[in-house]
């Protein structure tokens, strides 16, 4: 069995989607959204991030892990923010032991629509077509974080690189992208 | 004996200083930096961080810990990417059971210098005059990590709200702005 767990880092809001191939095709299994209260310390709201996703990661099993790469912020203070709760999120992945991928939003939207400048509801629709959710996907943050899950099941050798990634040359999966 | 880790966060080098108390004065025990290589990929780099991190902590056994809080970067991009390495140090210190304090370079300038204002220069010269250090301290980030750590040791009650951490009101500690 194959399972990824994709992911949508952010501040307040962290998106999770975890996805299995079932006779060749990905299903969603869960997705759902990791919120910290803002009445909270800063940091008790990275430490009750990094728990809630040791949770998902110990529910679910996944055999890799997809995260949405970021580039852009409104400005640099929440920009510093985000980037400290993505710090948290790839720590406690890689404390997991588990194989980690990231994919810009350019490469997610072209893995997902096939054209890199959808719009996030063009997105959203597609990913519950192709995951065959009925349901309107919710919060988009999990819809985003499935769509990265997606990305790494349809990229290419993803899964094969990260479960052969104990015995392969490291240098070589470096070079392709691949984090092991 | 009191204890007092200060810390520098940055991306590509984060400074670290160890001072301690002795007959009433703070003196430093040891400083350095920590770099990871530009070469390595940024996953790698968060991960090297963390354990170069908690090889100064298991060799100083600090009582606490002071971290420079940071506020401004070049752009979002860097600010992404400090932001990062700054959500590695702070979960690597909480995962150490490490009461952990935040100063503002304000804040550092001003218990350090009395100056808010003070230049890096002026800065770097008074923490070497109040630790007794004769020589230049190198790198930078060292004495900015010395100067974090030396304004947790002036700030009133910070050891002993410190100490207290595990019996007193965590909420009246939020409050004075100690994360326990």
């Amino acid at each position: 069995m194959e399972r990824i767990l994709g992911i949508d880092p952010g501040f307040g809001r962290t998106g999770w989607g975890v996805i299995e191939k079932v006779a060749g095709e990905w299903r969603a299994v869960a997705w759902g959204c990791i919120e910290t209260s803002v009445n909270d310390p800063f940091v008790d709201r990275l430490c009750e991030l990094r728990d809630e996703l040791k949770l998902v990661i110990n529910k679910y099993k996944p055999d890799a892990v997809a995260v949405e790469d970021l580039f852009f912020a409104k400005n640099v203070k929440t920009a510093m923010k985000v980037g400290q709760a993505r710090g948290v999120i790839i720590l406690t992945i890689k404390e997991s032991d588990l194989p980690l991928h990231e994919f810009t939003p350019l490469q997610i939207k072209q893995a997902v629509t096939g054209y890199g400048r959808a719009e996030k509801g063009q997105m959203q629709k597609m990913v519950g077509m192709l995951l065959k959710i009925k349901k309107k996907i919710t919060p988009d943050d999990a819809a985003d974080a499935l769509a990265a899950a997606l990305t790494g099941g349809v990229s290419a050798g993803f899964l094969r690189h990260c479960s052969d990634s104990k015995t392969v040359d490291k240098k070589v999966l470096k070079k392709t992208g691949f984090v092991v």
